[in-house]
Order: C-alpha cells, then structure tokens, then sequence
C-alpha cells in the first residue's frame, strides 16, 4: 500500500490520479489532499477518498469545507502552512505535485525536505527553482518522477539504458492549434481559439502555454534538470498527432521512443507505481487505424517563446524563474483581453530585458526574483495594453 | 576484451559484424571465422583479424585457403567438424551465429552446448528448433542476444521493464518490394524484382522472404522463442519506411519503440556490446527530414506465408521445421526460376499437407524433420514446374 499526498487535487491532473486511484484501491490511499477555489468538489473527493488532511488557500473556505463535510473525520487547514504541513506528513510515502504554476514550487520542496520521492506535474518547480530542488533531492536521496507526458517517456525510454550513452533528448510538441496559422493569425488569436487544443484536455495555463509553444521551453529547461542534459542536446520535433510522447537517441543512432493515446492517465500511473505498470482502461493505440506519423522542426519566427525560454537556460541564475514569472503574468492578461497573443512573448522578453540576473543560492532569491518578475511584467502588459 | 567466434563472416551480418569489430580493436578480439564458398574474402579477413581457426565446407577449400594465406598461423578446418569446433571454442565469450538458413543449427546448438553466449542472426535455428534451444540454454544458463532488427528492437523495448506487464509484442514489416503491386503483378514476379528490395540490403535468402513476407512469419515463430510469447500476442504491422524496427505494448498503453536507420550495425552492435551501445559512424535517423512514417495491416490474401507461419507455429513440434525447410527449397526453386513467386507459398502448403507432425525431442528429430520436409517440397516444386 502506497500513501499518497495529493497536492493540487481539483486540476485536471488531480482528478485523473484520483480515478487510478480508485481503480486501484489496495495499491493507493490518499493521506492528504489540496485544492485552490473548488471547495464543492473537494468536498466529494474528501468523501471518497476519506483523507486525513485537507487543504486550502484560506480559513474562510476552509470554513466553508469543514461545513459541507461535518460527518467526516478530516483535519482542515489553510495556507500556505496548510500546503505545507500536507506535503511534509511523515506518513506519506509520495507527494503528487499537481499545482499548477510557481505556487506549486514551495509545497513541493516541502515534500523533497521532508524526505519524500515526488511524482512532479508542476513544471514550473524545475523551470524557476531547477538547481536548488534537485541539488537537495540529490543530498536528501529523493527521488522526482516526472508526470509531464514527455518527460514520462523521456524517463520510459531511458529505462535499462546508461545515461553516459545518451546522444540526445527528442522531446516532441503537438504545435498546438496555431500550428497551421499565418503569423498574422497567430498576432491577434483570441483566448478561446487559443484554449482549443488539437489533442490534449488540460487546464488553461498551459493550454495557452502549448498555444505559444513557451509550453515546450518550459519543458527544455525541466528536462535539463531532470535528466541532467544540456540545452544543446535537448531538441524539440513538431509532431502533430501526439503519439510519441518523446524520445531518446543513443551514441549508436537508436531510438528509444514512448507511444501511446494522449491521456495523461498514462504518465501518471507510471510514476505513480514505478517500476511496474498498472493495466488502464484505456482505448489501445492503434497505429494503423491512425496512418500516419508526421514529424516537423518547430518554426521560431511564428513561436518566439521556445528560444526565449532556451536562451533564459543558457542564462541561467535567476532568469528562467523571471521568464515564468512574466509567462504566468502575460497569459493572464491575455486570457483576460488585456494584450494580444501576440504580446505574450513581447512582454516577456522586455520583461527580461528589465532584469539584472543573479545567481540562485536559496529559495528567497528565487521568490524574490518571481515577485520582481510578476511587477516588471505587469508594467510591460500594462504599456501594451494603453498603447492599443 | 571479449572475444568472438563468428560463424558466416562472409555474408552480410559478418561482414557488418567485422566492421564494428576493426572499428572497436580494444574491446573485440576474433578467434575464429567460418565461411563458405568466398574463400577470397575468407583469406582477406583472416589477414586482417588474425583469427586462431577458420573453418570452410570442405577439404578442397581449406587446401586453397591455406595457400591464400600461407604466412599466417591459423588452424584451417573443414566440414561440420570444423564449424561445431569453431562455435565451441573453449576461449569464446560470445558466438555470433549469422550463418544462413538450417544450416546455421547445429553449430549455433554446439556453442550453446560450450556454454558461451550467442548473438543470434540465424532465424533458423529458432524456428526449426526453437523448443530445443531455448531449453538447452536455460538449461546452461546461455544468453541469447538477437541480431535481427526487430527482435533487437524488441529486446531494447523491454530493457528496463517488467516481461509480465507486456500486453503483446508489434513486428514491423516494410511489406518488402511488392508491397503496392496487385496479385497478379506478385504471382509472376521474377527474381530480380524480388531481389529489389526497398529498404534493407540483405542476402538473397531473406531478401526474398522479405518479399513473401514469410520472413515475418519466421520473425513470430522467433519472437515466441526469444520472447516466451504467445503467438496471439504477436502482433505485425506494415511500416515501409521501416524506421520503427519494432515495438513493445505494455498494459498501460504505452509502447515502446525502437528506430533507427535501416543499418545491421545497430542491431549487431547492441548484441556484441550488450548492456551497452556503441557509438557507431552512422547518419542519424532525422525524423523530420523524413516527414512521415505509416503504418497498415498485413494484407494475408496478397502475402499468404505470414499465416503459414502462424499456423505452424500453433501446431508446434515438427511442423515449423518443415516449413521452414520447405520454404528453403521454394525459395531456391524460384531463384533458379523454376517455379514462380506465386508458388512459393503453394510448395510450402503443399509440403506441409504431406506432413505427419510429431514432438521435438531431440536434435535428430529436427534434422530428420527438416531432411523429410525439403524431400517432399523438392517433390511439390518439381510437379508445379512439370504442370508449367
């Protein structure tokens, strides 16, 4: 029996570990879990799922849980303490790390502090705070399973392979729904041409982000820290149907590559139950019945963000942590009509302009690097926005 | 430094094989070759590895062989006397079999019998007797590393995984040179445009078992032996750029899969150096230049040997080895256009309708098997060239 905590519980990648979960009642139980502004379906995973803990962003709706669950025997707290005191119970044996964006970061070296290996969602975790988690996961022996479906099959594929042997990282993209679209098109996207990607149902955030491709810079840096690779031998192929989720290239020209339907259920078990596999009510891959396979060099000019987010890991220090921070900035207004599409990587490279890098030591610098990034970026969409 | 037996230098899997192994000095040593009609090439190879022995068919070729190379120190035997002492050779760390067809048996049984590890080419030798080699090198605590591609594929598909958590294994198959012609263009195919094939440069044998797709027969009859699978969990895909050498399904719905470039040397590699791989000097698989990679289901009423296979491998005991022998003489037959391709399939029905199946249980019940099942095709070969 595996005890699990369960930190961003109502998002898309929440739900889906709670179904395996449920599918798989003597493997899995959930010790604790946390949510943001969904309190009514807290309430029912609280009922069925029965955990110790639960939490939220602040006391008055955690007030408002503890009212809608008054049968049950479940601690209730808040805050940021709260998120905290989940990820670190002692009695858990993974902490699933399902916040999305930078709040997702200090509940997570919370669980590595406290000792626990971490099946890691957030990618934002690794893009702003890369060397500080996985230099005290290294000290504290803890181990990071990556649920991103491509860097699942990144770590799929290097199974039973030596690391030293690894030419490359092939992480491959979808395109997202701009993939086909005149630069003119992309320039003024609207939010809800933007949310309707072709293959894969997540949340907004990074929907938007597969939409700028910034998803996929994102996930350069990530696999840097995670599979300890350099930029330059981490390349991105457009592939379209979303069926190789990733692949490795070896010093002998061999491809090792992860398949599957684009379900995240996939990815989750994985590192839910690694080294085993758990059978998934999943509909097979069919290749046949698909066709075809298709493959294509991303295109820079029409999607900036991957080589800002390339150029901001080369940099290093501090400046992945301002680029997410101006990204998270940047997505919000443009989800909330303030700026164009288009803008989204404007604002983030004069918001990295704006910035003196430094090194990152401890996660103060990093936070504070975060805050500046979100105050410089907003007074960049803010420009935009009145000169329109 | 391992040192390496390697039965059939001469043909194409030696030669590649003796490529890596000049390229590698300081990893492979070359105790004994063994070759066949090419003495010229023979003395050459000699010259260059200096191997302890050598073996060739006979007496005759040995004297002209020992002529060739009168200068060096090397022990030149003959017959099958001098194969088995070859594939036995007390110093031998692995043995590469990649002689070509039955013939390939007893010396491949005779280096697992030594107790050294083989690099299996010789699809024969599993088909004709899998149940016996496979048992034997349990037995003996012998590996066997596959060398066609897509076994190979296979066996770096499960590395790292669990066999249990497989769901079925995908052949993939380039549907060789006829792929796209109608039935009666594949009836009356000569040799030359059976010879063509599209994306591998193999010897003639399986070249046209390529173009029957009998070779993918032979492929699911070695899978099962190589793999301990089912034959109804052996799955064959067509795949004409044959990138995808083959892919592993698990119970989660991933599949893992290995590509590459159409090049032995990857396959070869992997086996001579197992767990590790070996930067070869090869182009890289450059998915995008590619573009598209398709996939489609086997087409049994054009290509009727791959369900001969399956059939044969469900009836078990001696039945694959008189297909196989069958197949042999089919192949043979039609290389000296004395049948055509179309009735490369029908000698094989034919024969194995002739045939009264019993146990494997020894050597001699193969080679008797065999020797009965070339009888009887050479018979049906024959009626169907008198009927012409």
């Amino acid at each position: 029996m595996k005890n699990l905590v369960l930190l961003g519980s109502t998002g898309s990648i929440g739900v889906s570990t709670l179904e395996i979960v449920a599918a798989y009642p003597e493997r899995f139980r959930i010790l604790a879990l946390t949510g943001n502004y969904n309190v009514d379906v807290l309430a029912q995973q609280v009922r069925r799922f029965s955990p110790w803990l639960v939490a939220v962003p602040d006391a008055a709706r955690a007030q408002v849980l503890r009212e809608l669950v008054p049968d049950r025997n479940v601690e209730v707290l808040s805050g940021l303490q709260g998120l905290r005191a989940c990820a670190a119970l002692a009695e858990a044996d993974l902490v699933v790390s399902a916040i999305t964006g930078f709040a997702g970061l200090e509940p997570t070296l919370a669980a590595i502090e406290a000792g626990h290996d971490v099946a890691l969602a957030n990618k934002e975790t690794l893009v702003a705070a890369g060397a500080l988690v996985t230099s005290r996961a290294r000290a504290l022996g803890v181990r990071i399973y990556p649920v991103d479906s491509e860097h699942s099959a990144i770590f799929q594929a290097l199974q039973g392979q030596r690391e030293a042997q690894v030419r490359r990282l092939i992480l491959t993209a979808s395109g997202g729904p701009f993939y086909q679209s005149s630069p003119e098109e992309i320039e003024r996207a609207t939010p809800e041409a933007a949310l309707n990607h072709p293959r894969w149902r997540m949340g907004k955030k990074v929907t938007i982000d597969s939409a700028t491709m910034m998803n996929k810079g994102l996930e350069v840096i990530e696999a840097h820290w995670l599979f300890n690779m350099p930029e330059e031998k981490i390349a991105v192929q457009i592939h379209p149907q979303s069926v190789v989720h990733s692949m490795v290239e070896y010093v002998d020209g061999a491809l090792i590559a992860q398949m599957g339907v684009p379900d995240m259920k996939i990815p989750i078990a994985y590192a839910l139950a690694f080294p085993e596999r758990l059978a998934l009510d999943l509909p097979p891959l069919d290749l046949c019945t698909l066709g075809s396979l298709t493959f294509a060099a991303p295109d820079d000019r029409r999607f900036p963000c991957l080589s800002i987010a390339r150029e901001a890991l080369r940099q290093g220090g501090t400046v992945p942590a301002v680029m997410n921070a101006a990204n998270e900035v940047a997505v919000a207004c443009f989800l909330n009509k303030t700026i164009q599409f288009g803008q989204i990587a404007e604002v983030i490279r004069a918001t990295l302009e704006q910035h003196s890098p430094c090194a990152v030591t401890d996660l103060e610098t990093v936070i504070e690097a975060d805050r500046r990034g979100r105050q410089i970026a907003r007074r960049m969409a803010a420009a935009k926005e009145n000169a329109q």
